[in-house]
C-alpha cells in the first residue's frame, strides 16, 4: 500500500534509504528451478555503478550484492530471495548542513509534508541509490524471459554536452529509447493493467523521469488514421504488421512486434550553482549543494530503464500461464 | 490480476463488453456517509455521451445509471456500490461480416493471441463502452476530494480539422491537457506507486494514449538544471514554487502547485477508406468498416481522462489518512 | 481493501445488500475458454435456495442467476464474468420497527460503529443473501477443477432436534464437515498464505461460523507426536500416507490425501422468543423478531462450504501454474 | 501471489529459510513518526527464543535484530523497515543423512511435488525459524495499538507432560487461548475480511496448527440461540453485551468486548522414535530423526500467536481510519 512492491506473480518489495546501511529487495514468486548465478546479478549491478566515467557521481560504491534466501545452489527455490547491498561510502556529513533546507527540485519539502519529518541524510527513498535494488531483482526477471532482448540506448544529450554542463556546475535532462524484441503476442492485459500502461508507471517510477510515448506516441497525437493505422500482413507465416506505429501494444496486449518505447529524464536536481530556496520555518536562503552528482541522470538509467521494463514483461509472462 | 481493478483503497473493478447487455462497476472502499446522488454520476456520464456533436459516433446511447447497492438514503453505506448501465443500441450484426478479419490497429489479434478466441461482436473489453464505468466511478470519486478541480482541455485538433478528417472518411489523433488545481501537498508515494507513476499507468490505460507526461515532460529533458529547477519561496505563508517545471509532483509526491500533464491519443483506428488487412487464416484481405465511429476519440476522452485522474487522487487521499 | 475481494488469480468481488435491488458478483480471472452454462451456476444456487422444507425461512426468492458479461456463447472470454442475482421478495416494513434497535447477536450494532450508520432493512452486508453471490462464483471454481470432487455433510444436529427448535421459535447450531478428493499434490503456499490458512479464512467469512479444524483438529492438540505422526508409504505407485491427521495438507502445502476439514455454525441469531436490548440510544427494550429465520443456519450453509473451498482450491490450481 | 506477505496497509513480507544465512521481514505501511527502540524488538524476540528451558530445543540463537531501513532516530520514517536476523546455530549436516528421505508429517513430499526439488537443510520455509521474521514485526504492530492488551496462555498440556513426553523421545499438542483487551468497536470489514477470518487465516499460517475457534467456538455448535445470543446492556455508557459467545466479534466486527480465541497445535512432528517412512524413489525406510526438536510447539508458539494478532489488528486499526 505504501508503494514499495512492484509486480504481482513476479513482485518485489523494495527497502534502503541513500545513507542508511544497506538497500535492497525481497523477490516473491520467482518459479522454482530457475538458475541463478550471484555473477548475473553483480553483472547488472556493475552497469548501473557510479564512477565508471567522470561523466558520473564520484560516490564510490562496491554495490556487491548478497544473496540471503531463496537461492539453493544455484536455483530459486520458489520462497523469497532476498537480496542486500550494503551502502558503504556514505558521506552523510556532507548533508549536515543542508538539514533544514528545502532543495529545489528535491524532495526534501515533499516527504516533510507527507511524513511530518525525514532522514535528511542525501535523498532517503527519493535517491537514486533506491534503484539498485531495481536492477538486483531486474537480472533475475530477465532469466524468467531470456529469450527476450533489450536495447536501451541514450537518444540525446551527446557526452560533450553533458561534459559541457557538468563543467559549468550545471545538469542536462535526457532522452532514453528502449527498443524490446522477441516478445511473444499476448502480453498484457485489458483495460487497467495494459502492458503500456504498466510500462508507463514502471517509468515514470525511476527519480527524474517526466514522459513516456510508445510507438507514435506524442507524434500519433497529430496523425491520421489512415497514415497511423498499421496494415497487418503475414511474413514467412508470423502474423506482422507493415508499419509499428503501435509500438508492439495493441489494446494493452503485445502483437509480437518490437516493443518500442521513449522516457524523457529531466536534468539532475543537484546542481553546484547558487539557488535561491527556503528552509523548514519558510525563510529565504542560498543554497549551494556540495556532495558527488551525475550531470545527467539519464546517462546512468539505462540499466534501470531495462530493469524495470524486464519486470513488467517477466510478470505479464507468468500471468499469462494462467489465462487460457 | 487480469487487470480489472483499479486503485487500493478506493478501489474500482469494471465489467461489461462492447455488445453485451451492460457495463457496469463495483466501487470498494467507498468513505461511509459520503453523500451520492444518482444525479451527480448521471452528470459525468452525460459527459462522456456519444452522438452530442456531429463529430462524435452516431451510436445512440441512453447511458442511464443504475445503483445497485452500496448506497442508502443518498449515502455511502462504506459496502461496495455497484454501478450498471445498459448498453441499448448494440448493432451486433453490423460486426458480423468482420468476424473472421482482423482489423488494423484494433485488438482482434492481440485478443485471439491472448485468450485463444474472442467476442467479435465490437471490440469487447477493447471498447469505449468499457470507459462509462470509469466515468461512473470518477463521479463518486470526485465527491471525496470535493475541493481539488480539474480543468481538462483539448489542446488539438480545433473542430474544423476534426470535420475535415470525418468528411474524408479518415480520423485525426488529439493532445489532452489536465491541469488539477488545490491540491494538498502530500499526497502520492515514493518509488513505485510515485503520484505521476500512478496517472501515466491510469492515463496509459484509456483506450487510444499513446504517451503521457507531466510537467516540463519532453521538452525536460533538453533543459539544464539551472532553468528546470524550481526556485522554491513562500506567498502568504504557503510553500510554493515560482516556476512549475515539475509538474506538480516531486519525487513521487504532491507539493501543492498545480499538477499538469498531458496526454496524447491516436487516431480512431476505425475508418471508413479500405484498408489491407489478413483474416484469422493468414489469408490477405481488404476491409471497409462500416459502423458508427468518432473521428476523434480525444474529443470524447475528456471526462475519461479526468474520472481516471479523480480516481488516483481520491484513492491517495485516503492513503494519506493512514500515513503519520 | 474493504473485504469484499477474495482470490488472488481466480478473484471474486461481490456486492449487494439483503434488500437492495440484487446481489452479484464480478469474478476476474476466469480462464478464457472455460465452458460455462447459465444452468451449472443455476443448480449450485438451486442448492442453496430457502424455502426447500420447512426448517429453512420462508422467504421465497426466486434466485434466477443473470450473466451480464464475460461469457460468449457460453464460453468465458477471460474478461470479468458479472453475475446477478435480483431480490425479489424482500418484506423491508418487517425492520421498520427494528430500526433504531440493536438485535442481540447480529451486526447492527457493530455495523453503526463501524460505519457511523447502516442500512437498517436486513442485514444488509451481514445477511445470508450476500452469500448468493459466493455459490454462483463457487459453480464456476468448480469448472476450472473438474477433477476434484467434494462430500459436504451436516454432522449435527439431526433434523427432529432442528424441527424442535423451530417450534419453540428456538433456534439451535450446526457442524459441517466436507470431505475433498482427488486433489492434486502441491496446492498451497508456505508461510500466510497456507492451503489450510486459506481454508480457514474462507470458513470463518461464512455468516455464523465459529470454528474451523482440520484432520486431527482440536483432538491433534491431546495426542503424542508417535499417534499424530502420518507414516508415508506408496500404494499403486503414488504416494500416500497410512493415517491422515494431517486432513490432507502438509506444510500448507496439500499432500494429496483427501482434505477434511468441519467448521462450526453458532445458531441463527433471529429467534421467535423475546430477548432483552438496547436502542441506539442505549435504552433498555425488549424485543421480538418476527420475519422469516432458518431455525438452523447450518442446514443451508452446506453450498456455501463447498463454494467457497471450491475458490479457494481452484485459485491455488491457477497459482500452481506458475510456481515451477 | 507466493504467499510471503500479510496484511493491507501494515504489511510485511518475510523470507528466509531455517538453515540460509538470515531470515527477516520488510515491513511496508508503518505510520511515521512511530516511536521504536530496537529493544523492543528484541524484547518481543527473546520471549520466542530457543533454549530457555530444557522443553524446548536445544538449538542455540542469539536472535539478535538488526534494523536495516525505514527508523531514523528511533522514529518510523515511513518508508519500508527492514529487519533481519542472522541464523548463526546452523548445523546443516544433522540434515545431510535425512536428504532423499521423506519425514512424517513434514513439509519435505509437499515442498518437491510443489517446486520439484527442495532446500533438504532443516525445514527450509516450513521451519519455525521463519516465526522470527512474524515476531519482529509483531513488536512493530504492538505499539501502533499500545492501548490493546494481549494475554496469550497455554491451556494444555502441563508442564510435566511435556517433560514425560521429552524424556520418551515423543512430543505432544498443544491448547492456547489468547485474549485481547480494551479494542475498540468497528475494527474488520463484512465479508472475506471479517476480524475473525483474518485471525483464523492468521493462526493456521503458523507451522503445526490444526484448528482455531472464537468465543464459543464449536461448543457453539451445539447451543440454542436463545443461550448462545448474548444479550445488549450498557455499563457506565459503554454498550456491551451481558454473556461473550460472540468472542468479541459479530459480523466480522469488532463490539469492543474481549477477543478470546483459541488456536490447536499438533505434536511436533520431529521425534526420536524410528518411524516408517519412503525416499524419494518411494522406496520404504526407517528414520530416526536426531537434530535439537521441541517436544512441544505450542509451549514456544504463545508470542508467535499474539504477534500474528497484533499483525491483524494494527492493520485494522488503520484501514478503520479511511472507513468513514
Amino acid at each position: 500500500m505504501s508503494g514499495n512492491s512492484f509486480g504481482t506473480l513476479f513482485k518485489i518489495t523494495t527497502w534502503g534509504e541513500s545513507h542508511g546501511p544497506a538497500t535492497g529487495v525481497v523477490i516473491d514468486g520467482c518459479p522454482a528451478g530457475l538458475k541463478i548465478h550471484e555473477k548475473d546479478i553483480q553483472k547488472e549491478l556493475d552497469r548501473r555503478k557510479p564512477g565508471q566515467s567522470q561523466s558520473t557521481t564520484a560516490r564510490k560504491e562496491a554495490d556487491k550484492i548478497e544473496i540471503l534466501s531463496g537461492i539453493f545452489e544455484n536455483k530459486a527455490t520458489g520462497t523469497p530471495i532476498s537480496l542486500i547491498i550494503r551502502n558503504t561510502d556514505t558521506r552523510s556529513k556532507d548533508y549536515e548542513k543542508l538539514k533544514n533546507l528545502y532543495r529545489p527540485s528535491h524532495a526534501d519539502f515533499t516527504y516533510d509534508e507527507k511524513y511530518g519529518f525525514r532522514d535528511h541524510r542525501g535523498g532517503g527513498r527519493a535517491s537514486a541509490r533506491e534503484t539498485t535494488a531495481r536492477v538486483a531483482a531486474g537480472a533475475i526477471a530477465k532469466k524468467i524471459i531470456p529469450f527476450i532482448t533489450f536495447k536501451t540506448t541514450l537518444i540525446s544529450p551527446d557526452f560533450k554536452t553533458i561534459e559541457a554542463a557538468r563543467k559549468e556546475g550545471d545538469s542536462i535532462g535526457g532522452l532514453i529509447e528502449c527498443v524490446i524484441q522477441n516478445i511473444p503476442a499476448g502480453l498484457g492485459s485489458p483495460v487497467f493493467e495494459k502492458l503500456d500502461a504498466r510500462l508507463a508507471q514502471a517509468m515514470l517510477s525511476i527519480p527524474g523521469t517526466k514522459g513516456f510515448e510508445i510507438g507514435s506516441g506524442f507524434k500519433g497525437a497529430e496523425m491520421k488514421g489512415s497514415e497511423h493505422n498499421d496494415e497487418i500482413l503475414t511474413k514467412k507465416g508470423k502474423v506482422m504488421t507493415k508499419t509499428n506505429h503501435a509500438g508492439g501494444v495493441v489494446g494493452g496486449i503485445s502483437n509480437g512486434m518490437d516493443i518500442i518505447f521513449r522516457v524523457a529524464f529531466k536534468p539532475t536536481a543537484s546542481i553546484a550553482k547558487k539557488q535561491q530556496t527556503i528552509d523548514q520555518k519558510g525563510s529565504k536562503k542560498t543554497i549551494e549543494i556540495e556532495g558527488r552528482h551525475d550531470p545527467c541522470i539519464a546517462l546512468r538509467a539505462l540499466p534501470i530503464v531495462e530493469s524495470m521494463a524486464a519486470l513488467v514483461l517477466a510478470d505479464e509472462y507468468l500471468i499469462q500461464k494462467t489465462v487460457k
